[in-house]
């Protein structure tokens, strides 16, 4: 009977092969080789060895495995929907990012009408697929795996719109990707839940726990996540001491907001212990907190400082604004993705913009204007020439001051913020097209309505209901 | 009693004993360092960073992350059996590299007497271990350690001569190793799996089930193997654009499996729902489908349909054609090797043949005759020196056309395909041996036999037991 | 009542947060960046791709890898202990490094008053948290996160003392870290769990028990270990043929310690079966015995004789030693660092000591004086001169003799052994203040004390009593 209305037997498939389609066709039609994966391009001249991959490619491995293992792991903390929340992520990473490599590749990466792949495209798909698996986080266990690949489908053209407009227009700094990526996933995620809102999930689900084994994978994923967290604040950043620096911050950040987090725990917890799943989330604040900044000569302490910030305002966010918003606004929000990348993406923004602010000549030598590109001097500007002359490559800016870019910095967190939740909530109606095959509210958390399960699947309650009426037959 | 005859305590430590001397015997005579390694080759022209040690050691790690910890993962997903699937894939991996160190020291990097090692060996070796480990997927749970260590003794050599065969005689293209690798391991498997044939499990094994942990443990291993998969396929081809494609293309193969796997799993699930074995298994058969034309110029599009043929080729395979074999062929493939590296390993073939044809010069330009070395021209022909002045390094090659080259391909797969079926099925009689402690049909997949198991092995099982004899006592 | 003496709510984030501050507060005044992190230093003669980042990064997340993930599943083998295991690895890790960087860079990285931050402070800094979670192993499960705080917080000092002495004094050759780490870690742990003595613990413990998943774990926990191994030996070796040799040395020794184990273990049980725990630690002996003379010329059939002698003594103490220093010694090795870590690496050290003493120029050509940098002739040799034409950086020694170099070997191991032994016997006494929450005899191994645990925690136990209870009430 239940599983009538969700059988991905039919719907599932049909959108599974007609995208594939669709996309398959779009990548005959305009997707070719970047020079750098082009043979036509090797001349008797190319040191193989220069060639992008070397640069990209660790990089690469690192964001591949924290998006299908540590997202996947860390998703799988509930008792009843470890397969949900492994190979959801699996499926929905999978699609984002061959839907991203077109629609990103069509604003970022096309000349002559033609989307040139390398890898580098696949690690800005992949960061667009880290948007959607952070959305997911608010939803998960209460959607069908046709309702997140819609939601793919839909998040992926707004945010990539949404990014290349703000570094088209607003020109902003954002190494570590706290206002495209976090603020914009969390926003997004936020629209979502707050349309597809069960007002029977706010008195608690049977179901909405999780198990010694789960609690300790999840864990695991979080492990995976904080160890390749510095690739992911430091994959676009320029080379050499911007990316140094930018591994030094995400590790120090990390590190503070752990001891923070297991501080946190235990002096919150009624009994003095410590709760797991702030082992699991609260740990990693420090990595989105220093997104904004990671890059800049912040200063160590500074890291490690924004580490602490981030993770406080975090933790409160999970003990007090959670229950508030899911009572007040209709914003169930499953992994607290408010907390982790939302509270943390701003207080991450309000640092960067301080950073700009207080950046100058005297801290940064002559590279100020490589890493606040935008504040070169214009072409034709006698200082452009003289600076040139310290670093031979740099490129004309508009000699914007510091303070005009924090001004741009808060246009874009404000813009970004809005087209966020705005294409959430229209994603979100769209989500509830009955066709999509929504669980019912019993049916969430619950693997049993979307997997073949096996026999020990919910073994402690089957027990109890052998003994019971093995008892009550005697 | 069970135990008497399948005890490890004599047999297993004689016989690790012996080749561990033998080893470390020829290691003693006939293994040095390659000049990369051996100290008395740094001159005062030698600079340290272009040692081979940075060129192979990444790739080297991610090798090994899928050898014994993707593998093992992967074999990990019986209930009873987690503990043979890891620890044996451990155990086989460890002796199967040190082995054939040797055997292709021997054939492939010995100068003067001395096989000379450095990383680029123990990645070859990492190679012929994956052939072990992939035929030890068709007998998992039906083998004894010893006999494992015995199927890896000769398979290794056959392997390794076979491959320096083809290699040598042949020429052939094969980056992703899909007809050495692919398609020698899954016929050797089966044809151990065919003379090892127990009737008994073709009625299923009451313990042949997996749960819900070992589910979870699996799709892990798989995601393992999805992330490094390119490493893989790319660590063997030439540097700079042919890496890179390689890399593009199992990235793009395996994300089209991965999505047409879940679509097909549901479809052909008569409750619509999604089967954890084909998550585990199938989605994984498009990073050896781009094997055989990985660093071609097929473009992205092709990689993507072949990750989408490959696919449905290993669903279909899992579905009907497995259990047509079990019954009709007496071949008992227990992970499915046919379907994920023997249907794939001929369609790789295929593709790579049809690659083949279609490479002209138009398409690559002058790197035409790297790539396809052997269609070289001959030391002498004018054309040469013409493509010489082009890319420099460029070697002399055979002059061989496309046609030629498919040609020798063809006789590769051939060749290959029934010198591993034969070597099969002869190692598959030395298995039979009393003396190798093979587990009675009982004791298939059941750790209890190898290893002292901790109390709660069982323990549902048990607790059946225990709630029966209770009541009955009551 | 139990966990009144032991709550964490209190002097937990107490402690944390005035070492917190202590930390922030030094490293606002005395942290900067070295000049591969500060954007000051770039000047038009920079070439970013030149940077450190880039020689140490990868090497850097292995370890990290290893640290947080290794160690972590590793020690989560007790039945009820998982949390603990995992979760205090990775509290006390991350708080070990953060003050690892600061003394550290007191001793090793300052200049003008400042300490100078990079990538290089980092890999250090977690061979001292190395240092402090093999000593963990010592006394896992029976003390209080707060214990362990303040056990990294005295470990680290000594260790980093004893580190620059021996260095600066001592001037040894110790690539993989066996005298430094191992041998330090080991008898460090010995004192600590000397003084920390329960006598109830050597009859054993109800909950001194592992469970089918967490004997997976922990196994997963061993292969993230050995896959990373030749990374962690091979991080501050020389720049290239040394750090080559140094991976495939660190390989050999592993994979012969590793099939060693398996033999010893099936020959040493009474019912010829393996046993688990000896996979779990004994197969990575190999890794410590080759550590000392990892960057040498052993050659390559040593280093697996190496790893076959480890893993010997490392099985022997497993099974006789250890419960020889627990009843007459008072020496309760939890998981038995004894024979991992100070069998092997007193192996390990001597093996070295023969390797200096073999050491000449005929085997390491002119290169003898770099890795052996001691006995590189003093400044005004006329020697050096020669020397420095063959190998132009080479920077001028002591002039010490092959025996000379080996007797500071045997000076830095005893002196070693002895400030360590005495250091963790101090800080012993440290942590029997009963302020520090050391948990009562009952709830060692128990997650129940310092963790919210779920509803299945102990489900088997639980489900023994509520049966029982039922009957009885039947």
């Amino acid at each position: 009977m239940k599983t009538k209305s969700t059988s991905l037997r039919v719907r599932f498939p049909v959108f599974l092969f007609v995208t594939q389609l669709v996309i398959v066709a779009l990548y005959a039609a305009f997707v070719t080789y970047d020079e750098h994966a082009d043979a036509r391009f090797q001349t008797n001249r190319t040191n193989p060895m220069d060639n992008t991959v070397y640069r990209y490619y660790p990089v690469f491995t690192d964001i591949q495995f924290m998006i299908f293992i540590g997202f996947g792991c860390l998703l799988a903390f509930f008792r009843f929907y470890g397969f949900g929340g492994m190979v959801f992520n699996f499926l929905t990473a999978t699609f984002a990012i061959q839907w991203a490599i077109l629609v990103q590749g069509y604003f970022q990466f096309s000349h002559e009408g033609k989307i040139h792949l390398g890898l580098i495209n696949l690690i800005n798909a992949e960061f667009a697929c880290a948007v959607v698996l952070i959305s997911f986080g608010a939803v998960l266990g209460k959607t069908s795996p046709l309702q997140l690949l819609v939601m793919a489908l839909l998040e992926v053209p707004v945010f990539v719109v949404t990014e290349w407009a703000v570094l088209k227009y607003l020109k902003i700094n954002d190494a570590g990707g706290s206002i495209l990526i976090h603020l914009f996933a969390c926003y997004f995620g936020l629209g979502v839940t707050f349309v597809l809102y069960r007002p029977c999930l706010n008195e608690g689900h049977a179901k909405e726990t999780t198990s010694y084994h789960s609690d300790i994978l999840s864990v695991m994923g979080t492990l995976f996540l904080w160890v390749f967290w510095p690739s992911f604040n430091s994959a676009l950043t320029l080379n050499g001491d911007d990316q140094h620096r930018a591994i030094l911050h995400t590790f120090l950040g990390l590190s503070a907001s752990t001891l923070t987090a297991f501080a946190l725990s235990a002096m919150l917890n009624k009994n003095g212990k410590i709760t797991m799943a702030d082992v699991q989330n609260v740990t990693l604040a420090g990595g989105v907190t220093v997104g904004a900044s990671v890059d800049m000569m912040i200063s160590p302490a500074a890291a490690y400082a924004l580490g602490v910030i981030g993770c406080t305002a975090c933790m409160l966010g999970y003990k007090y604004l959670s229950p508030f918003l899911a009572r007040r606004f209709r914003i169930q929000d499953q992994c607290g993705i408010h907390n982790l990348h939302g509270l943390t993406g701003l207080i991450s923004c309000a640092a960067g913009i301080c950073a700009i602010l207080m950046a100058n000549e005297e801290i940064y030598g002559p590279s100020l204007y490589e890493i606040f590109a935008h504040r070169a001097p214009v072409e034709g500007d006698p200082k452009l020439e003289e600076l040139q002359m310290l670093i031979p490559g740099l490129q004309p800016g508009l000699g914007r001051t510091a303070r005009e870019q924090a001004l741009f910095q808060v246009a874009a967190v404000f813009s970004t913020i809005g087209v966020s939740a705005l294409g959430g909530i229209l994603t979100g109606f769209v989500l509830k097209l009955p066709y999509l095959a929504p669980p019912s509210d019993d049916f969430c958390f619950d693997d049993e309505l979307f997997f073949d399960v096996p026999p020990d699947y919910d073994s402690p309650l089957k027990f109890n209901n052998t003994i019971t009426s093995e008892d009550s037959a005697a």
